[in-house]
């Protein structure tokens, strides 16, 4: 008989709240048992996500005592500063904590102040919390009690960096990384950037050089490189629903050839993350609603410039996808079930 | 150990072959042996859609010999007039043969003839078909060997009307259907009206009180209310990629909460189709990508009218889902086996 | 020389607000004296949509007073109980008043208490009020100082049927219609069901047979009919920015060729209303963006139904665009000035 | 009395010819005399485009002689390679020919070899020629008899990039260009990619470092520096209708301040283009269906890159909209005329 995780879901009617509760729901391991929200608890999550029925009748629950009490392993997702609490009540009670936010993510308590106005409540858990970027971090990970799941542009940008910087195939001081994102990644919250005619039909690059993935992005690249990395990024909002698409421009410092057999030899016997044949190009479409990374990769023979196109879904390797794979790397169960691999077509 | 169904799809890369593709490599009973295709004979699959990457490596077929020696199940999904012959082998050979597209879908020889300018080639095989409406027709499905797979507005329409035409309790002669239908309902050829400029910020009828779906509709209604129903039949064409909304409008000939309760009765043991809760109305995007059917109720008791809305997705429950419940149905294997049940929220 | 109208609005920068600030900026006989917002006054209008940079540098007044000093004409999108105040002073003072709101369109107050859940203020000024749907009330119009802008969805509809209610060809008892409006319908305020991720990829129908322009429909329909007439309506929220398409369901009284006679007949002159070809179908695309209106005319041979579809742009004809096509007929220059007749084609 | 131009448009079925069918019809000082199509000779031009009734009831001829008979001045767009017969004839004749395709684009015959595998068939026309970028040629454009109307990249890069080459306030040698476009600027043609619903949730790079607006671009930039330019070109395709973003990544070789002044000082007297303030971020929407161009500039502290975003609709001041302000020029006519300068707000 299997072993089932009981699962429980921090924040379940925001974006990325919404998007672990589908996974799972899928999840053939996981029975996923309370999940609660401070907006509407009390009401059945169905009747605020339709799309539910008749398959989830979970009422949210108002705080998470209950849930502590039930659950091996608890996903928070909530606004940068309330993870912090919840994350050490969790980690001295032994059950397995997965923060979709941004408070373990940044190892620099003066980053986290500078970005996100914080200050680290107990320095200690920071130093105990392993950053979720499966791919990169697998062997940290499978004894973490706390996990950072990254952020959604910095998963797509740390892996189509990965094979060039950690084998040194590219100048590290000039790397410039043009990202576009879906418009699900502003979360639930309304805005006027995000009112459907506000948006659609429109697109804009914003927070350029200044958005808070930048430090998290060039902490994980210094990490890989062993060198103080430095990027410019500028993200886009782009009028789909769900996907990333990060265009980077690098210089070679070794022949295209190597460098594409580096990315091949690195990630060949990843289950997520395919090297597009030459010619190919990775479009969101083709990740969607996947766990995958598609990584495609182009020589501008003109200006001898690599260009690395790197496209993943947002809400699930950007989010809620990585988050249930780092799940299952710690339970030591398949790192692919429950984790949809297939993009539709359409 | 489980029993595994060896299935194959003439058709693979169409929209709807696609699809199928996609529920049977994630269809926990089923292989997915053999994928067939005219126009790209001999090439992997997963270059054409590289959404299948790195899941299917399969290469397409040219013809389907090989596919009927190995398969246990055949999903066709060809243009119409291009079933009938390999029905006839797969039914002769003992191998189910499911019909995605219109070949066996009227029983009356001279609706095919106005409709699809073709003929029956043998009429006998058609007598054996079953109309594939799983919640109406489950019983017969049981035995079928060929299924007649219904199309998109009909399965959305019939869903909708079912318990009111088979409990008498509106008006059969006025009933009023205007569907709306995403894009994918085209198909994957190209044509000026689905070219992304010309339909993207466009939305218009077509082919009013004209569309192949009409006979197919009346034959159903017909059947449930057991009396000739004629219906006025407008589809639109929606700028999203999947979903069919149907708005049927019909008179009462019983007060509404008789009918709200015959709807509830009707589907109360159905894991596919909801009854929205009074107040709610079924929207495309609950459904999307799952094989589920929302039907809201609605009184306009100003005019004393009923009003019926039906969500489903066009290529799921209204294409390659049911072909798949079908199959369940038929192997005597859970409905719901690899059946997406919960929507994305976004 | 060319005499110039001095015209303001109220409620700049609303939907309905910019819309005419892009109309009236473009009007070659009209300046745009003065321009208000309660929400952003202070501000320079191009702050608040960029869009209208480099060629309108206005600021936003608070309050309306200069305006009433200076303007021949003001326009008011307010929300609903707001005008009528302003309405009173402006017809006092011998300014002309196009309010787009709904305070003036109902003449039965108990219909407006019901509906809009407000008094009339001053019942005289109500009487005094001329309901603008040009192409109907155009004898009326010319001598108005208080314009009732009708609304979006009564004017797609009231096009529609204007022909066959004047003309008694069709049965009044029996009509149905089924409208989809782009989400700028929805205003400029943020909502749940107009952020993107919720309506990009949605369809679904809301307030069947509730919503407030109903009784506005009726009473247009009722006049030109000469009778009482019901309707069932039925809105939906379409995923596009713009444009509306109505999709009316009738009993032909008549037959189809006179039916189409009628209204030939009865738009030949009118610049803004195109009756189109047997087999074409109206598209919001061509509307888009205009002050036109096309209609197209459909035959159910089978069940003998009569169905129009009306396609306008819900901003332009159905708001902004009316209220400056009743300014010109009330200032007796040409009725298409300064309103764009061509529809780009994208 | 005003002087009316006759004008002729070649190819008008084609997008960037429609557009300039509507740009035309909308000109106070133009008469759009003649149209001709290949495609479509012998039908109305409103039949193909319904959105140009009721104003444009002109049929398409299949030849151009009655049109070079007539008229003043000739449009064409067409495939390349098509134009060079018919521009000779024009300059023979004496009448403006301003050619939106690339055929006169190119002033290296062996470039246009490369790219577009043609030749010159009359390289002395090739010098005639004048390269139609309106606000960086304009004295040369005023005496044109032949018009090499600019790409749409090309248009939106050397816009960005003009003030800081010309006054050297960058380095010349690492400019990375990523562009991303509606999806009009494929074209009418159908093919996949532009096929609904494999561009709608979509978004892909495409012909990295390969396109052919590249030489076109190096060539204007190489002017400019007076030294010869090499950039990094990645065109990306956006799933909207209109309008193109080029974000700009440079190494400043000068102080933010004097380039940000060095742009106002630029532009200061163009009416089509806005330098937009500290904060803001160029977005197509609010460019959409002018002629206008808006620029927006960003330093990346950090890495202290310029960052350059620059918007335009890809088929007004990209194609119609800029050929039209040739035409102006040439003709000694308010350059504005005819040419919308306020974009809608949705």
């Amino acid at each position: 008989m299997k072993k089932i995780i009981k699962a429980g879901v921090i924040g379940a009617t925001g974006y990325a709240g919404v998007e672990l509760v589908r996974l799972l729901l899928n999840h053939p391991s996981v029975e996923l048992a309370r999940v609660s929200s401070v907006s509407f608890s009390g009401k059945e999550i169905s009747d605020i996500y339709p799309g539910l029925r008749p398959s989830c009748n979970l009422i949210l629950d108002d705080g998470h005592e209950q849930m502590l009490d039930e659950c091996d392993v608890i996903f928070a997702s909530l606004p940068h500063g309330h993870s912090q609490e919840i994350a050490e009540e969790c980690v001295e009670r032994g059950i397995l904590f997965i923060d979709l936010g941004a408070d373990f993510r940044l190892e620099n308590e003066s980053d986290y102040e500078i970005w996100y106005e914080g200050k680290f409540n107990n320095p200690e858990l920071h130093r105990e919390a392993v950053y979720g970027l499966c791919e990169l971090n697998r062997a940290d990970i499978k004894g973490a009690k706390l996990i950072a799941n990254p952020g959604c542009y910095p998963t797509s940008i740390a892996l189509a960096l990965y094979p060039v910087l950690k084998n040194g195939l590219i100048d590290k001081k000039n790397i410039i990384i043009d990202s576009k994102s879906g418009i699900t990644g502003a979360g639930r919250g309304l805005s006027l950037s995000t009112h459907y005619p506000e948006s659609n039909e429109a697109f804009t690059a914003y927070k350029a050089g200044q958005h808070r993935h930048t430090p998290e992005i060039e902490q994980m690249l210094s990490k890989i490189s062993k060198a103080r990395v430095k990027v410019t990024f500028v993200p886009h909002l782009l009028p789909v629903n769900r996907g990333i698409l990060s265009t980077i421009y690098c210089e070679m410092t070794a022949d295209y050839a190597t460098i594409r057999k580096a990315f091949e030899e690195c990630y060949k016997n990843e289950p997520f993350v395919s090297v597009l044949k030459e010619g190919e190009y990775a479009n969101i479409k083709n990740v969607k609603l996947t766990n995958c990374c598609h990584i495609s990769l182009h020589r501008d023979s003109h200006t001898n410039k690599l260009i690395i196109c790197s496209a993943i879904d947002n809400m699930v390797k950007g989010a809620a996808g990585q988050a249930v794979q780092n799940m299952n790397i710690i339970f030591r169960i398949d790192e692919t079930e429950g984790l949809p691999l297939v993009a539709p077509a359409f």
